[in-house]
């Protein structure tokens, strides 16, 4: 049998066993993970060596390197991580609604966990022990196939975790890691409906959207953001080029950064000058339409294209529109329904824009950046979904988390 | 453009119009429409005639014939359906929850439309009115593709649903059918994830089966139920004879009907006898695991397929286990997620039951028949969802709704 069928058997074996298990065993076995990563990290490190090494000879630039690499103090957060997610609610029990029907039948809906989870993701064995983590505080089983050009980290890590759970009462096999993470592997996982209950992705838009295209198992659709800040006329000047530099700067490389600045013709006339000089004082690259070309003929052309990419660097795209509807019209046109944001003193104009944009997140007068499950107080988070099923926005512990109906009766037939 | 781009356009176009619809304007729709059912069912039921020929030129059997035809009585049930569908609360624009932030932002989530909904079906009219009314009512926009043997029906009625809608408020694109029922074209409405939020395929598992293998857009998995009733040691005799005759013969053709009985040794060594006997008068064709053979040699042999079979119909397998514990294992590895009962008078039993059967709904002491959106007291059903993302059991019209984050600031950046 392959490697992948049988840790899906395995994980599957295991789901019920595990949706039984109490808080308090699955919160001891996030502890003991979070002191054996401390215990064991010269491994972890030394292991993580491996890929860095391997990563250096393919060409990875010095981010990518960054993403993959292992510090005592990343081991630290992690193990930090983990003792917060203690805290947390287990939401697998809880009773969503209990009601009792006309002819005596007593209804309750109750949370429980998924069953299996397969994780998709690249190069961050951060990922790892996140994911791991997360599923076991929710009762799933959980099969990690991330990058080969992470191998040796997660291996060491997977290793770590099932230490500290051979001491607890949790079974190993509820984190495993497929070690062959080849395309062709990865292409039978994404069709094996028998053992898995849903597919995470994590990772660039290219992952994602072969996880979308070529899965039969229900997919959690995470991350691609193509964020706007819709500066309306009537916005404080400091208040907007603020926001606008936050949500453009502050961390450029995530999803919830923004990738276009919408500006009112009222507004623009007035504050064009001081945004820009507040974008270009942060080495950002403006890239306009006509009419900011038209005011700044130093500016690169935005071409078409630009308004759909997420630049996920210091650039930006800008346009100046008439009014509120416009746009709307843009962002539901060119945005990838994360985060939106309007800047504006006008109620009637904010009401349209939470009525009519079509997004996980909207803001008004807040920068998009705090579209996260540890911002909005989740304390945790599996992803930020950009589809409209199941979950929409950051997703926390519930999310990982099903239901079943349980109805008592005393004979009732229809 | 073809058909079904233009219709996809179209739907996706009206998106935004159609999520801040009053409840107050889409209730008139669904009065006129259900009006507009009454005043053309003559021109509804000629229409229907000419499917209805075809079918029998095509050697349909009498059930099939049956579902498809479409009689005043059935007209008047879908109008009534209709007036009903009016009372029901709208869950758009439902906050689910409100909170703030230590740093001043203030957090609601609430409810809004899917956006586009393709809605797969076999040759049953009345599914046309059902996924319309229901998604309209939700703020949703539909694509209706139907059956080909039922195209004149359909068309008639999605012609009747746009006269009522013509004189309403809501837009007549809100509700379209695709006359196009070639499978080329449906393999290509399975993949246009830029136009439809959802499909909810409707009808047998090898239509079923097919949207889930194709799309890559979220699908809402229905309907396959090969549902269990498990008699315990301790279950009453008349409870449980009349339980399970009520699960397998009370309406065999739908999915929250019983398709195997298993039997505690105990029970089965003082009851079988006259269970078999009562089966047996309601004309149900019984298959026996070896155990029930042993003692009734006369019974037909179950074979390996007829435990994962979803019968359909006046047949069921039975098997003699001993302990709860092996009807958990035989359920968990046959079942298809559903519902499953457990008939008995031993708390504990019943407990490690519900704690272990995976499926959407679990029974004690009642006929898994009553999985259904109406008995539930949803007052509507979109299907019943087989899948644990999204919804999980009988689906009213909450599960056609997503969620967004409305978040308000004061100018906060991160």
């Amino acid at each position: 049998m392959s490697e992948l069928l049988e840790k899906a058997k395995k994980a599957k074996a295991i789901t019920s066993e595990l949706a039984v298990k109490t808080s308090e065993q699955k919160n001891d076995a996030l502890r003991r993970i979070s002191m054996q990563l401390l215990l064991e990290k010269d491994y972890i490190i030394s292991e993580n060596e491996k890929d860095i090494e391997v990563g250096k000879k393919n060409g990875f630039n010095e981010s990518l390197i960054d993403r993959l690499r292992l510090t005592e103090d990343r081991i630290k957060d992690m193990a930090e991580a983990l003792i917060l997610l203690v805290e947390l609610n287990d939401p697998v029990g809880e009773v969503l609604a209990s009601w009792a029907r006309p002819n005596g039948l007593k209804m309750k809906q109750i949370r429980v966990p998924l069953g299996v989870v397969g994780m998709v993701y690249e190069a961050r064995p951060n990922v790892t022990v996140d994911a791991s983590s997360l599923c076991l505080k929710t009762g799933n089983a959980v099969i990690l196939r991330g990058s080969s050009s992470a191998i040796h980290s997660n291996i060491a890590i997977v290793n770590v975790i099932h230490h500290a759970l051979e001491q607890s009462e949790i079974p190993a096999d509820a984190v495993q890691l497929l070690e062959d993470t080849s395309r062709e592997t990865a292409a039978q996982m994404f069709k094996l409906n028998e053992y898995f209950d849903v597919l995470i992705p994590r990772g660039g838009a290219g992952l994602i959207k072969t996880v979308v295209e070529n899965s039969t198992i229900p997919v959690l659709e995470t991350g691609v953001g193509n964020c706007h800040i819709y500066i309306d006329g009537s916005a404080s000047k400091d208040m907007a080029i603020n926001i606008a530099i936050n949500a453009k700067t502050q961390r450029p490389s995530v999803c919830n950064a923004a990738e276009t600045i919408l500006l009112h013709e009222e507004w623009a006339k007035n504050h064009l000058e001081d945004l820009i000089k507040a974008l270009l004082d942060k080495k950002v690259e403006i890239r306009g339409d006509e009419k900011v070309r038209g005011i700044h003929p130093e500016i690169k052309e935005a071409i078409e294209e630009d308004w759909g990419t997420e630049f996920l660097d210091l650039i930006v795209s800008m346009k100046i529109v008439e009014n509120v509807d416009e746009a709307i019209a843009h962002i539901n046109k060119y945005g990838s329904l994360h985060s939106e944001a309007i800047i504006s003193e006008t109620a009637e104009n904010v009401e349209r824009f939470f009525n009519y944009v079509d997004a996980a997140a909207l803001y008004h007068n807040a920068s998009t950046r705090f579209t996260d499950g540890f911002e909005f107080g989740f304390g945790a988070e599996i992803g930020i979904s950009t589809q409209k099923l199941h979950a929409r926005g950051p997703m926390g512990l519930p999310t990982l988390t099903s239901t079943k109906y349980i109805v008592t009766g005393t004979g009732q037939v229809r």
